[in-house]
């Protein structure tokens, strides 16, 4: 244990650093990028130190100015000592050599990973333990409970609590401001959070940022809901099952995704927001996460079983996936899908699927069927509970999204006629996301055409929108070098001629 | 891309880590802990950032005054751009898919990791696969090839180059220095790199310290080697298989160091060096690195074959490794030993080791045998062409040793009469490292007894050394603590009574 004065500096690593003088750190027996934990008061934190012989004192740590939220101050007395080994090491070792985790090390694993008592390699090796061994049954359910005990946990006064799941990969798809407003038309409390895209073109919070404001506080959003029934809002702003953040960042490099991790991922955040009723969108085809029925079919049997040990009523539906959803890709472009939908007008893969969607959950809650989500979308009663929504958040419901698009644009046209075959969803995503989106708002991809409709050469394709030059000019080089529309011969019946 | 001027700043963060202004930074898309590419002529290394809006200036990049080495000066123009995602993630996808990766994969990845372009995240997810995957006789191959290719290799005009390399986990165990000794003066060459402790309480590199100065570039250690035959430096301080470090630094935390890695990682280094005949010392018994006969024995072949590969001659001596081997462990005991074996006394067991080892490779190469090494050094031969090396890499041969032992002392004697059935290698290396081995030198534990002698109740079983006070009572919390010597009934030759 050593005594040290802090000492502000103008810093900001990323990653919790704090910087030594290379003899205080020496006489702890520590080298750079060791970690160690930092004491003041009752809260102690693990950082890893940078060393220097002149930028800091001796008898001193150099900590960022941010600590000042602690009550910190220049010259104040910290207490550091080299940090322990954790406990969670010899339970990544164990994953590692294929054994079964219990319960106790479970909770020791996920509450070493929410004190950020583990390095990333060490996260990196976790990750791929977990990808490599799966987990069982038994390890998913209480990783899940774990990561809900780890964070914030919602409670609703009202009865009818759902929610809804996308497992993703499908570009556009924003089903989930259209199924929102008609479920909670319909008399049911959905509060809703979402992601912000990490590798796709808009995550539903981007998205919805078009429409009014996404960050609130948990006394907020009760609030809101209070108000509505629902809230549409970024779930990244809360303290709601931290870990899983912290293991997602983890898996994103490498794109691992085990299924056990996945279904602790998805409800572990539902069930710390009050979740009785669960919808998981489970959408199959190639180019999107799940690309084979079977997977599908037994992602969806073990999503339901989890869910009921964690007193959750989990439906779930395969839907296509084969291709984009919507015309729009991008956060304006998808906002204006939305809301043409709920005007009852709109691409018709995008209303269906949200109707269908809608329809389920008010199935599963005995709350009516497709004919009632149907009703409430066609009587307009869906865009008025949306709008309601969009000013609890701040919003206006009267914004012009056209004013709002990438004022450069180029259009693509079909170089031969045909029946389109396929729409890549890979290279959709990664043009929209070259065009700007999902940070710049205005940026992205609207299609002209679907699967399985047919084309003449010089038709438009589909436009990119940017709001920047340089930016249109790479998606478009993108364009170019990969395949986005497959455009078959105008009949298509022969597979094969012997 | 973005042109920047160098400014030097005196930090040392273990991981490569360039500042940024915050300004510079954000006009990139850059956050911090984000990586970028940083070019200057020819050479490009992957860093990640830390931005600050005071400590550099616009238009500067804050660099480790170590990067002169590569020709850059206090304003040199140094280009940077956001990194790529580097093709290895597919790599390492592959290897946690369990598919053989191919030479081509190998070399790329091996690249990356050279390059820093790998994260934490990344690299320990990498070793997590090899760790489960294992290593295949091809890969292992082709990974040395890879990790020699990357880093400075060493040409020498003589003939018989030889090297040694222990698997290690055993203290004391100072063969070394008397085995390069014995092999010098019978007139093979041994350019001997050597590395200090990780989780020892002394590497070879922190013994010989004691003696003379071990950090040397590889003209000094070609001017060394021509005049002595041999050297006992530190291998850290030179660019040999730098990618093996960084592999290295990732298993550590984990213990993670499977076979194939570990035999890339030893033959690599060796091979680097250039030489031609390698021993290895397996040591074997509980409280070593290999506790299994049938482990030690496939270790053995698969070294000989990759060596065989590598166009190195590879023996390998299986030994006992029970318990600490020499009474000394800590760099000023350790040294104390190697000098008093050298004078022909000193602990039996470390003599007979040396002997043993600097025999075979007197026969791989056809110099002689165990007669020859131990007349060379009974003669004082050995001794003599020891203080060669000393002297000339700035050591002085009179030194007085025990001068420099720590001022703390303290004697643990036996609480029973017995025999001694088991010394603790693990509760040895605690107690030695609390003391302050290897930072502090006179720091330490001297043993008395060795397993299978006889002591009577009150005797001297070992000295703790320690520079500091406070460091002697930790490591007495540890003797405390933990069994350090096994004491059995006198005679003990009944196993069971049944």
């Amino acid at each position: 244990m050593l005594k040290l004065k802090a000492q502000f500096m103008d810093f900001e690593p990323g990653i919790p650093i704090v910087k030594l003088n290379v003899e205080d750190a020496t006489d702890l027996g520590l080298r750079p990028h060791d970690r160690i934990e930092v004491t003041y008061k009752k809260t102690t934190k693990t950082a890893y130190i940078e060393t220097t012989s002149t930028m800091i004192r001796l008898g001193h740590i150099g900590l960022r100015k941010e600590s000042r939220r602690y009550g910190i101050k220049e010259g104040t007395v910290i207490r550091i000592r080299p940090a322990r080994r954790p406990e969670s090491l010899d339970i990544i070792k164990k994953k590692l050599d294929d054994i079964e985790l219990k319960k106790e090390e479970i909770d020791k694993l996920i509450r070493d990973i929410d004190q950020n008592r583990l390095t990333d390699i060490e996260l990196g090796a976790l990750v791929a333990a977990i990808y490599v061994h799966g987990f069982s049954e038994r390890e998913t359910i209480n990783t899940t409970k774990a990561m809900v005990k780890h964070g914030e946990q919602m409670a609703w006064d009202k009865k009818c609590i759902v929610d809804k799941h996308s497992i993703g990969g499908v570009p556009g798809n924003r089903t989930t401001p259209i199924v929102v407003a008609i479920v909670a038309a319909a008399g049911l409390t959905i509060p809703k959070t979402s992601s912000r895209a990490i590798t796709s073109p808009a995550g539903t919070a981007d998205t919805m940022e078009v429409f009014c404001d996404v960050s609130f506080n948990i006394r907020q959003i009760k609030h809101i809901v209070n108000k509505t029934n629902a809230c549409l809002i970024w779930g990244g702003s809360l303290d709601i099952a931290p870990v899983d953040d912290k293991l997602l960042r983890a898996e994103y490099p490498l794109s691992l995704d085990p299924e056990g991790q996945v279904i602790a991922s998805v409800l572990s955040k539902k069930k710390s927001a009050g979740s009785k009723y669960v919808l998981i969108d489970i959408p199959l085809g190639d180019g999107a996460k799940v690309s084979k029925i079977e997977k599908a079919r037994n992602l969806a049997k073990r999503f339901k079983l989890v869910g009921r040990k964690l007193d959750m009523h989990v439906e779930c539906a395969i839907t296509k996936g084969d291709g984009p959803i919507g015309r729009g890709i991008g956060p304006v472009l998808e906002a204006i899908d939305i809301v043409e939908i709920l005007e009852g007008k709109g691409p018709k893969d995008l209303r269906e699927k949200s109707i269908e969607l809608a329809a389920l959950m008010l199935k599963m809650t005995g709350h009516g069927d497709e004919e009632k989500a149907r009703r409430i979308l066609d009587s307009g009663r869906a865009l008025k509970k949306f709008n309601e929504i969009i000013v609890a958040q701040n919003g206006d419901p009267k914004k012009d999204f056209q004013k709002m698009l990438g004022r450069y644009k180029e259009s693509i046209c079909a170089d031969t006629s045909g029946t389109i075959e396929q729409i890549s969803n890979t290279a959709i995503s990664k043009i929209a996301r070259l065009a700007g989106a999902p940070k710049d708002k205005g940026a992205g991809v609207y299609l002209y055409f679907k699967k399985g409709q047919k084309v003449n050469r010089g038709e438009k394709l589909f436009d990119v929108y940017a709001e920047r030059k340089h930016k249109l000019k790479n998606a478009l080089d993108m364009v170019n070098c990969c395949r986005v529309y497959i455009i078959g011969p105008k009949e298509n019946m022969l597979i094969e001629e012997i």
